[in-house]
């Protein structure tokens, strides 16, 4: 068995499914008219944690051995990643240490907390979150779960795309945000094993580009600096994640700021779905390269739905 | 056949169905347990024009025999009572006529309008509201089709009970708000004949609670001056309703606007549904009287979801 192929992410499904919901997809005939195509979005948001980072961090903490496990996990994340496998070890009964960008949203802030995970902050640059957790590990002797860079998770997340080709048949194209490309990798995996007519397209915000740079030079671009609303989106692109999805990726579309907010208010006001910014980043594509879509039937998935209320972009 | 009984909101099922969407229940664990019971949400807000309302309004608009229909229909409405018309006026190819208050949410406006219907502006009262539909009726000779106080709209809202019933069995308890009565009428009919042991209980703001004046002293009060965040529950008691809530409804209960509030922010957070204030009003109850509910299994009606993004409560 491949690192990454069908048979993997089923055996994810399989040792997932007990602990994760199934969620619902969610349509609009009145969106579908302002888009021209037919849209259906994979409510992630709905997700336990509110989003779909549960997926991949419960492959990867119920893959651990007892030994492995013995003294808990680690990781950094800037927020459901963190809540995700902090809750994961919570299902297993083994603790876990979450390293956080001090600038994170509260909201994530105290989801990771309530799920019992300790909790270290750091400055918000990825140097820092390294140093910091390379100390935690040392301290804890935890095993770590990389955010997003490894097979485990690249597993869990490509269960999403198993149960949208389930529930919606012959889709067109399948839209997912890129952040470090977990979810996007997993997903083109499965997809292209599952329903090889369906594009999978990764969608980045136009201030967080680093993974379109990559895959138009296929070269894995590390000069980052994004600034966008997606908060979610703010990672660098992995290196097994690049590798699978220059093989497996169609292509890579870029969207402005102000359409992530519009298509944000559109999936609240239309859907009546609470999503994060950037799970509204697959809908922008659709706002922003309307030619691409006219009259196809695309997947969404609505990555997360974990937001400030108090703190909207708009 | 009765006027309300469970046959007559049976053939309401059947008229509408294929006109409406048959809403998904939402749930949470984190909010059972801050609540000490088990929750289940009919998600009216992802209904078609975002509120249960349109269950109502197709059941009424469909019933009209092809004269009744020829002039077109037309209402008084604060809001998702007349995009509901519009809308189910749209469906049967029909004109549709909505008075509302110059004070009605801009998302409501644009969505009635949004359905074709021609609207006319009045000032804020039930007595302006009247007079201007008066004179509506006399111009176009629509037919009139009132917000709640109609059996074929009673027999329309009910039809969310008998779907509710369907998907989750043996409640102990179900809340629904009340503003005109319309929704709580019809709930409360077919729960009754469907699962006698289940308590049906209406729900209102302390500050507009004629509802709880009416049910307490046998007597309908009108002498009614609400003043709530909850848009959608400023109307009066409507007499046929009262009628059948005296004798068919367990209690009214009263929360106050801060419990509104909070309910409202914890069905975005957690559930992660776009609700407006009416809609929150039955968990309000759930956490200001906590000890009627305690491990019970309870059904609550999430009645709509369209609340102006830039003017929210908080």
């Amino acid at each position: 068995m491949a690192e990454v192929d069908l048979a993997s992410v089923r055996q994810a499904q399989q040792r997932i499914s007990p602990h994760i919901h199934r969620t619902p997809i969610a349509t609009s005939a009145l969106l579908d008219q302002i888009c021209g195509c037919r849209l259906f979005f994979k409510c992630e948001n709905q997700q336990k944690v509110g989003a779909f980072k549960i997926r991949g961090a419960v492959n990867a903490v119920f893959s651990l051995t007892a030994s492995e496990a013995g003294n808990g996990v680690a990781t950094h994340s800037s927020g459901n990643h963190g809540a995700a496998l902090a809750r994961a070890a919570q299902m297993r009964g083994i603790g876990s240490f979450v390293v956080m960008p001090n600038n994170a949203p509260k909201v994530k802030k105290d989801a990771v907390a309530g799920y019992g995970a300790s909790i270290r902050f750091c400055e918000a640059t990825l140097q820092a979150r390294e140093e910091m957790l390379q100390q935690v590990i040392e301290e804890t002797s935890a095993c770590f779960i990389h955010p997003y860079d490894d097979f485990r998770i690249v597993n869990g997340q490509g269960t999403a795309a198993l149960e949208l080709h389930e529930q919606v048949k012959d889709l067109d194209l399948l839209l997912a945000p890129v952040g470090g490309g977990g979810l996007l990798a997993g997903v083109a995996v499965a997809t292209k094993a599952l329903s090889p007519e369906t594009q999978v397209m990764g969608v980045e915000p136009e201030q967080a580009d680093d993974a379109h740079r990559s895959f138009r030079s296929g070269i894995r671009v590390t000069d980052h600096h994004p600034d966008t609303v997606a908060d979610g989106l703010l990672t660098t692109l992995g290196i097994l994640n690049f590798e699978i999805i220059r093989h497996s990726v169609d292509d890579i579309l870029l969207v402005p700021e102000s359409g992530i907010v519009e298509a944000m208010k559109l999936i609240w006001t239309r859907l009546k779905q609470v999503v994060e910014p950037s799970a509204a980043v697959p809908l922008a594509a659709v706002l922003a390269h309307g030619e691409l879509f006219k009259g196809k039937k695309v997947g969404l998935i609505l990555t997360g739905g974990n937001v400030d209320l108090d703190n909207l972009p708009w």
